[in-house]
């Protein structure tokens, strides 16, 4: 637990560049509540940034190091702060409660703001990666389209028109697909949120913001998965190799 | 508003018997954070339960009144308290706020908690109602079955035996389907649900308090639906007979 | 029955605009055999048109209403003369015989016309609506698109363009989508039904006649409703305030 | 048209059996109405009864010089009377008017009466071709059950216990499944069906009369195929071997 | 067997024009191993060329009269040489071996090239029959759309342009639908399969090398049907007129 | 290119069990054709099995680096001997020439012999990750159920009872879900693949054995993925930690 009773949820940065980590957690610090423990971390091994399925595999190993030491410390409940959300699966089998991915949170919340969204991404290469996520949640019926802007994800950080750019794209979203809501497809664009909404007209969700908050919930209702099944804990057994340490107990 | 700048959340009993709102109430309350004002409302028109699609099409214009007068008094968000989600649709085009049903919100809860949950409701003949919301949320790839426990609604409260039949209808779920978590199909088991999971093993989502977190988390992320489209506010024009009330704009 | 053995269907004008039901009226007699007896009613209560789910949802008391008094006098069929099929559900709950909804009949009967239809029909706000049953019945893989003519319903009879703007929509629903057929999105479009085919070149089909000849052909059958399960007559049970009278048995 | 302004409908029994035609065409006859003329034909070429995919392919040669006589006589509409609405792509290129298969009929029927159909067939083999057909026409989320009673379908006439069978069949389905309605798989069903819906209290549509019906409605609405597209007459061109009579342009 | 141990494969042309059976072998030949034999046949009854359902289904007793006479000779797997797949569930009863057509081996062969691909086909009014069999085999999440290229079937062997048409529409595909790839949709298309996919930059998938590969697999592996259920023997019976000769049992 | 103009396909077992390599190397040489090297690596970092999300997800290291070292050698196509398919996506990013998953080649290897398939595969906790491929290669109309014979993955090479207990899962599986074949759910029953086909009567899938096959047929077809797109190489960037390896180009 967090201390003192508080409930203690970590936002963890799927890929290694500090930067990137230090302007989402105020997007998830923003909305939690008073008895909340926010903190967020940066994998400790993997590739700067998610824009590719090889990227994408290779931060699930510093997303499930940073979930051991997670549990080790206590934390009761985890975002993985990338919309691809790497690793969920797997993580969900270590941590003992809530792990929550960008993708399903903000599809999620997006489905309660009427009958269909548009998600806006990086690069064109990443739209069919947010695509097998719209399938694999069940959101076929509300995804009206899924729009790339073009830019790669750490130009969000240091291009000095991404705040334009990004809105250009969810503005022809809206147009083209008739959405009645944006969801922003990469964690980078988070701290864009207001002012994107402020601009089209239509509500916006970042996925930072909705997965904390969804986190939060289920730390709330106090569910926790089931013990057994295919979420259980995963069999301990040898590991070899780079990954070696990745074959014990976790916590 | 909620008054001193709290958000406002009005949990809307769709049936007319006040004894269940009593008992809706403290599941909503318990999960709400500080910063949040919740009450909750009695339907003034309309059936003393859902059972049948006949009541729940006649539990709409109670609702319909409460949105009405909510939006008139400042509520910020609403909880539609009955699994059918009766007149969401059309709560959604009245008010500013976000409108939360039980179904659409305990299975987008249910879906972080792993691969599938199953659903249990009162009588077998709310399993098609049931079903058909599994589908127009697109929850099919999750929805492991849907069991009914052959209790009506008001004998929830009345039954001595309710808690017992509605344990051994979960663990039937459980035992047939091989799912992750229960979704409870009625506000009124929701006072039941930190027992049943106790007694199953897996966990529990009642809707109510799912419903009302959800709602209290869209008030945070400050999203509001769009202006235009399928989900703008209606029209106005002439009604007539017992419904003439509800020509005249609300709010 | 109608009388000396006739059947007797009932067209059933969800909205409270009688010069509609007297539109609408001619489209259904048109069609039926000589030993059916038809008359049409105009809701008592409710909106003037259907053009959001907030009317939709506030026709269906009166619907109720007109079926409860349908069955008194030994009504056999009924239809729904709306196309969003408002409260089709429940009125199949309470009424011996078929109901049959103009969606459901017009998008079955374009069925058996080709490989695929388009829906033309009045605001695009109701575009979603038609969406839902689009799915809700299983006709994703034949329906091929819906367009929007943006005519308010009551429009279609007293804006001298009415004709013109329909035809247009419909001619763009053909060279978009490479439909077999249209489908008319309203029941006030049901007059304009032959001109419209016989400028567009391909099938026209009405929803209105559609459904009169789909529940004259479940009587010829001779087929009723299942006494038990989801559709059987709803339990009797208590009902407040301004819908006390749909507590009491229908018929 | 069927002389003096009637409409003339033909009842096509795809096999090359007789007696089954005699069989099939009162349960046609029964349903039309005054202004119909309805005959039967039995195809000239193919197989004695149709119980697997071959028999179904080698069927449609027989179906389809059947229309092409009928568009020559001036037929105005046809019943394909076997459940696997054996060539009706093909038959519909053909014929100027509606051409209705049995399946297609008798799913969108049952789908009027409630939420849920199951199939009852005769072979086990067939049950393929009929889960196939539902996902052909989209009745996926109808259809409960499809179940064999393992009579083949000349046995459908001639074995003494062949009603019992059937009942029997159909009496596990609605146990099984709890569907609303059964689907009679197999034309040679036809003549038992109101004793069957008379045992087991559901109603049961058999898809001879349904399809009747459906074609005299089609004739009644007017509406015939578009003229271009993927069901347009098809292109004349050269024909060899034993089929070269089909390469001429039929009517 | 194909003598001395070979296997054996036949590609059965469905239509009747002998020059196409002649330009697809090669491309069939080119692909197979050094221990298989392969010979192409041209259907002995039925159209000159397959572009309509009309067309596809009157080509089917050719194809079964090819299947029959391989069976007798002892030809261990057959390719349909039509991207229509016609009459291949019931050449795969008749069938001791494998029968493989070539849209469902040419969209299994295009999914393991990445997220989608596109499907170009001969007339428009081709394109409902390719979507059915992307529908029947499950394709929809892969296949990103399909388009004619408007050259009649036999005008691929004829026409000066038809290699320039053909890649006209290729490229219209790509760029349209963003596809990984392209499926040629008509055999006629096959001896272009290199060039096209040298000029538009993505693979190019022809179905007639991809069938005869997967043949070829199903052989190396050993596995054959199941002598049970749906694709076991059809039960012999009499059949009648033209077809006589299809009642006595194959092989 | 595997030397002298052959074709190279390496085999790469994700697990860092050499036996288990050893076991599936020999079922991949028995297909492949004389044209073709083929060899077998064994993951060098990981899991020592693959039973959980957890160990899959750690899997995709091993089989990447073993990628970057094929494609420095020449290795023109790969196998993912697991049945998770894991990290197929980034693979097919890396390589220039195919790289091919058991279970969707398996799966489009049935779906040549029937209507249906059922898979069965090692622990209960893997059912989850076989339907989630089912449903993300589009095979839920084919597959009808997935069955465990609660085996861990080693236990096949070493339990005495092994191919007892694998065979009678198949039986059940057979017997349950009457299907047309059995598809293999683990690399590790490979070797038992003859023997349970010649046990139960049906058609037996070994995807170690379809999946060099489908490798090879790419090959021989000489397509080879798009250059652009979702699965082009991905881009260089810097890598940190353990990982820091992998973000140099491959190749």
């Amino acid at each position: 637990m967090g201390g003192a009773g508080l409930m203690w949820i970590r936002v963890i940065n799927p890929n290694t560049t500090r930067a990137m980590t230090d302007a989402i957690e105020p997007c998830a610090r923003a909305v939690v509540a008073p008895g909340t423990r926010l903190d967020a971390v940066t994998a400790e091994l993997g590739p700067a940034s998610i824009e590719s399925h090889y990227d994408e595999a290779l931060s699930v190993p510093g997303v499930l190091a940073a979930i051991r030491l997670g549990e080790a410390e206590g934390v009761d409940g985890y975002v993985l702060a990338c919309f691809g959300d790497p690793g969920l699966d797997a993580a969900r089998e270590l941590a003992r409660g809530p792990v929550i991915g960008l993708a399903e949170a903000a599809m999620a919340t997006a489905s309660h703001l009427g009958g269909g969204f548009s998600v806006v991404t990086t690069l064109s290469r990443t739209v069919g990666r947010a695509a097998d996520l719209v399938e694999r949640y069940g959101w076929q019926r509300f995804c009206r389209g899924i729009h790339a802007c073009e830019l790669p994800v750490l130009a969000l950080e240091t291009d000095p028109d991404a705040r334009k750019i990004v809105i250009e794209a969810c503005r022809t979203a809206v147009d083209t697909d008739g959405c009645d809501a944006i969801v922003l497809g990469c964690a980078g664009m988070a701290r864009l949120c207001t002012d994107i909404s402020a601009e089209i007209g239509v509500p916006v969700v970042d996925g930072v913001a909705a997965a904390t908050l969804t986190a939060q919930s289920l730390l709330t209702l106090g569910v926790r998965k089931s013990g057994r099944g295919e979420f259980a804990t995963p069999p301990p057994k040898p590991y070899a190799g780079l990954l070696r340490s990745f074959g014990s107990p976790a916590g």
